[in-house]
């Protein structure tokens, strides 16, 4: 089998190191960045390079973000299945599921807070989930052919799942992590924080190191869904400022002691 | 010179086990759990067990909740140093500075998610930052002393300051960060997360997986500061959520560029 792979971000790059590596597939990358398309030929990342080649694949990537994604699916041909790598999955099955035969939608869950052609490597999925976002237009042979790639690729788990689920859920796990690192930082108390932190702080900030231009877009094409979750966020934020602003020890052990309940909780659900 | 630990708990047998392991000093254990004692004592934790043995040393480690220490450091003579370990630094200082001549404020910056004895080990400060906060009554010689032996017991940093600042930045730097994980498992989305997360979701909730009864008091005693510093996020969550709302791409972008911003100088800091 031939795979495609257009964008040769960190997404892009590391499916096609990782195909390189755990397969013995060809390759066929293309980017708009031509020194990118260099590196990735002379780095043996791609077998070949074109984009005509790579839509031709049997397997086809779009690592694009999702307005170039569907721009780019919707103007070319693809002669088997092409999938895009979105982070936000109801925006593009409404733009190209039943247009495009062989669309199908997925997520990889993994990333890293750098970005770009050199970022990428080959273990970036090793254990990680793939989201399949099916839709009533997605062949089952064809998520076949992806579960059985991404499986040889290094993906722990595959998750088959509908766009509105995903995007629902995944406001919460991810998009709502992204806005709350980025307001963390912002407390005027930040720049004092040398010294006076452990592992907590470091965690909470981490991902405020992101892409401002890709989760603009992520953000705004999962509109509701993500206002929804900030706003029931900030809601239970209120409650713990009440109790505490009140000097109320009993509804703060209880609104501590129900988190760490639930955290407890959501650990058993992952080793189930 | 002996060290005492009062309360042998994960901070308390860590200090134990460290000062065992690092240093050719006595080590005089005291604990109101008798089986914790005896652990202690078979282990080697400690080489001798008992109240007034341990507040009769050199430098005296009250590992208590804050209350506690309190009540403990009153109630007993310390001939040299005794040193509470709370997070909270001001309602300590208030209450002891002054009338006990050899007290310092200490807040060792590390911790686990586990607590009790058993948890304790002799690298938990490996590196980490040991913050005293030191007022008008706080002996320069005493000091010395504790930062000798901080430094003996692996401790990377030693941050002196005063038990005002410690409070106002530490509500930010690792209470608010409880105070956001534990409400952030609360979303009815929580219960769908797995094969939905990769770094980001874990970093966000793993502290929510704290003591209740700790950090009710810890927050109760730092009221004004943590009120503010929630206050201040939701406030910043708020901007992110109208952009959203409005579909305002222009104002999203600027928000979450400003937080990368910010993010690169805080991580520029940490490597001054």
């Amino acid at each position: 089998m031939d795979i495609g792979i257009v964008g040769l971000g960190l997404i892009g790059s590391s499916f096609a190191r990782a195909v390189k590596k755990h397969t013995d597939y060809t390759v066929a990358g293309w980017d708009i960045n031509p020194e990118t398309v260099s590196a990735a030929l002379a780095e043996g990342t791609v077998d070949t390079a074109g984009e005509e080649q790579a839509c031709g694949c049997g397997i086809v990537f779009v690592c694009l973000f999702p307005e170039d994604a569907v721009r780019f699916i919707l103007g070319h041909p693809f002669p088997h299945i092409v999938c895009d790598v979105c982070g936000v999955k109801g925006y593009l099955a409404e733009r190209l599921s039943g247009k495009i035969a062989g669309y199908v939608g997925l997520h990889p869950m993994a990333g890293r807070e750098v970005s770009g052609y050199a970022a990428g490597s080959a273990g970036l999925f090793s254990g990680a989930s793939l989201i399949i976002a099916r839709d009533k237009n997605t062949q089952d042979t064809h998520i076949e052919e992806i579960s059985r790639l991404a499986e040889m690729i290094g993906f722990g788990r595959m998750v088959l799942t509908d766009p509105d689920t995903h995007d629902r859920v995944i406001a919460y796990t991810s998009q709502l992590a992204h806005v709350v690192s980025s307001a963390y930082v912002k407390s005027p108390s930040a720049v004092e924080y040398v010294g006076y932190s452990a592992g907590s702080f470091a965690d909470l900030t981490r991902v405020a190191r992101l892409d401002p231009k890709m989760w603009t877009e992520l953000f705004l094409e999962n509109r509701e869904n993500l206002a929804a979750e900030i706003g029931n966020l900030i809601g239970h934020l209120d409650r713990y400022k009440n109790a505490i602003e009140k000097g109320d020890g009993g509804e703060l052990f209880r609104l501590l002691a129900e988190g760490r309940e639930r955290k407890d909780k959501l650990d058993g659900l992952m080793k189930d």
